[in-house]
């Protein structure tokens, strides 16, 4: 574990060669160590908490200033109620997880004596790069280490004090294990993150944690595979059969839980038979969460003569742009479409591949539409918001994945993982087999894992 | 299916509108489009033929003025004795193939009512560039209709009559299919390949099949995920407690038995304990095979003291290198290294982490080699040459992956899938879920497959 100045090539070339070691640990190796950083940093609660105090005293008077966002200040805040104990708790839950490192996936006998296994194992080196939020740091050493990867950690410098602290406490803390030297590194130099992105010889996915221009600037800027998303674009689809309550309370749900989230609503398509059927519930309920509404003419039309003045007056006329846009706050676009067809047309086109919802009563509408949408998540009769690790069930999440290759949708630590095909064989030879005189064939047995 | 001169930014759309649609085929609808497909072929084998011929005149005479390699030439000839036949019973082998779409990998009741399911599906657009190989144009189009994908097909200059003819069956047959208008899109304009790379909207993978050249020249130009390798750089490393006739079997085997494949072996490691004992066994029994010996100083000064003269005139002196080097023919680089930890060690830092062998009476140190070597195959007591989809029992292969994401080793049809999460609910919201009064909490119970 180093906390240098290093260079991001030493820095990478460090982490790629522990990596060789970490990826043979054992389980118990690989936890003991879990254990070690969670003694280590609850132990220096108070000076971490200190460090943190001095972030923040810069960062608030930035914002006083007007040079940082409120929010940014609130996400640095590492007293708020709570944030402290989740962030211990969550190194526990990460060992706690099932090992997700040597799983047989794969047996085949391929000839006696010949044995074809596939089995995980870790990538190599990650490169998380984030921004404020200081306790992601521990999140992602903690993943790292439970799933046998290096780790490259860069932060944002409204965290730095925050960062070197906490990051000091994991280093003291694993140098009493068996995680090698070098497998967390931790990069506090500045403006290195062009460099980091060109490591491709060292570096094998890189994983975001920050806003929408964060990970929009690392997709345009790498040749190593990214994993995450920029947009979360996430459509309802409201069909005439829906149920006009339980319409109302999932998409209010999607839209008004926590609007800046990625998998909150941002379009709702609603079929033309609804527009005065269903509508008007809806929309009065989003009305009365102060959700502003940017309607296209057919839904306009429609509320206009259904709802009351004091709502109508309320309404926007939504812009084309509007269907493109990720609100990431209380404002929705809407928009009629004749039927499942259109409304799959329209999401496949515009959507981000994150997640989307149909509402209807139709066992068979419902299959298609999730049959057709090309997202990591398709749902029916559910909030778009249960696109979630910890929802899933996955104990932690490393990122939603709108990517169509490896890891979709929430990514656990499965999605850490790849694997390696062994072959146990007692001197065979690939001439030995094939058409012809003296030849052997294969066996290709599947055998039980 | 279309075989156009529209721009590569039109055909990659049209491929990913018909995406859409392929993806909701059912697997006789698929099947049907590949029977169609092989009868289409049978039925023009004249006129195919003829025109393969016609580019094989053209190829010869370009070879013959040095402008060709002859290698070039051989690959392009469908006329060659069994390639047409193996060519249409492709087809149908991958058709029988199990059906990859819609398979549920995970199942997890998230709460009464509400269940999350995990659900395999096509990637979407697949570009294929390639060179010569005619008959990977068939191959390639039965893989993608057999997964559910879109595929853009882009081949080489020196097979284009052949590559016109075949597509205008494949269209034809297709025409008669529920496959839709776009899913196979041929691209014969030339010099459109820097386009193709940069539609990274539409192209969700690239797959190379071609020289490690172009695969090289494709890496480096583009942000679509590639899958395939440049580089197939295998290592044996002979452990002192081989047996030494087993040794020299496996060594020749991955050496001369197809020196030109990826998977042949391009770097011997022996550990110096051995250099005495077993490596002259195996070294004579390459240079009777015609294999040109580079060798470090350690393992050339002990051979010099084993070998007969008239094959000790035959060694090489190796340069650093050759232990960087992928020869594809019949040389092959010979370096002594202390123990275990020096071939890894070695292995993973010179190896391109394609395949790599420990030779060994040893399990402990066989085990310890295939859990550190940081490759998609390693082997103990068997041929680098196992490495292949055929072999592995996979049925087919798109080609071979040295990635360290999505899919490693030989691919499969499963290399060309991804999956989407499907929440079915019944109105659920995630406010409902929580810490506090009246909240409910997830159940996660595992369900069966």
């Amino acid at each position: 574990m180093s906390l240098t100045n290093a260079s991001p090539s030493d820095a990478a070339k460090a982490a790629k060669e522990a990596s060789h070691v970490l990826a043979t640990l054992s389980e118990d190796a690989r936890n003991d160590a879990l254990t070690a950083i969670h003694a280590g940093l609850a132990a220096a609660r108070d000076e971490i908490l200190a460090a943190n105090a001095r972030d923040l005293e810069v960062a608030r008077s930035a914002a006083a200033h007007g040079q940082l966002s409120p929010s940014l200040v609130s996400r640095l805040d590492l007293g708020k109620k709570g944030k402290w104990e989740d962030m211990l708790k969550g190194i526990l839950d990460v060992r706690d997880l099932e090992d997700p490192v040597g799983k047989i996936t794969l047996r085949t006998k391929l000839d006696d004596g010949l044995e074809l296994t596939r089995v995980t194992c870790p990538i190599g080196v990650l490169l998380i790069i984030f921004e404020a939020r200081p306790e992601v740091i521990a999140n992602i050493a903690s993943l790292a280490v439970k799933s046998g990867n290096s780790a490259i950690l860069k932060g944002g410098k409204e965290s730095t004090e925050s960062f070197v602290a906490i990051s000091k406490v994991i280093s003291a803390a694993l140098d009493q294990t068996k995680v090698p030297n070098g497998a967390i590194q931790l990069v506090t130099t500045r403006d290195v993150i062009p460099q980091l992105l060109d490591l491709d010889q060292y570096i094998d996915l890189v994983i975001p944690r920050g806003s929408n221009e964060l990970v929009r600037y690392i997709k345009s800027n790498t040749k190593i595979p990214v994993l995450g998303h920029a947009d979360g674009l996430c459509s309802i689809f409201l069909e005439q059969s829906a149920d006009a309550k339980m319409a109302a309370d999932v998409i209010v749900d999607s839209k008004t839980s926590y609007p800046a989230a990625c998998n909150s609503l941002e379009t709702l398509l609603v079929q033309e038979s609804a527009l005065s059927t269903i509508l008007p519930q809806v929309a009065a309920a989003l009305i009365e969460k102060d959700v502003v509404l940017r309607c296209d003419p057919k839904t306009k039309a429609s509320l206009f003569n259904k709802l009351p003045p004091n709502l109508v007056e309320k309404l926007e006329d939504a812009q084309e742009v509007d269907f493109d846009t990720e609100f990431l706050s209380l404002t929705l676009a809407i928009k009629a479409v004749a039927d499942v067809h259109e409304a799959i047309s329209h999401i496949n086109t515009h959507g981000s591949k994150h997640t989307d919802v149909i509402l209807t009563s139709s066992d068979e509408l419902a299959e298609q539409f999730m049959s057709s949408i090309d997202a990591a998540g398709v749902y029916w009769n559910a909030s778009t918001r249960f696109a979630d690790g910890m929802r899933y069930g996955f104990g932690t999440e490393v990122g939603i994945s709108t990517n169509k290759i490896h890891s979709r949708g929430p990514v656990g630590l499965e999605g850490l993982m790849i694997y390696k095909y062994k072959i146990r064989g007692q001197g065979h030879t690939t001439a030995a087999y094939g058409e012809g005189e003296g030849k052997k064939s294969y066996k290709h047995e599947k055998l039980p894992l």
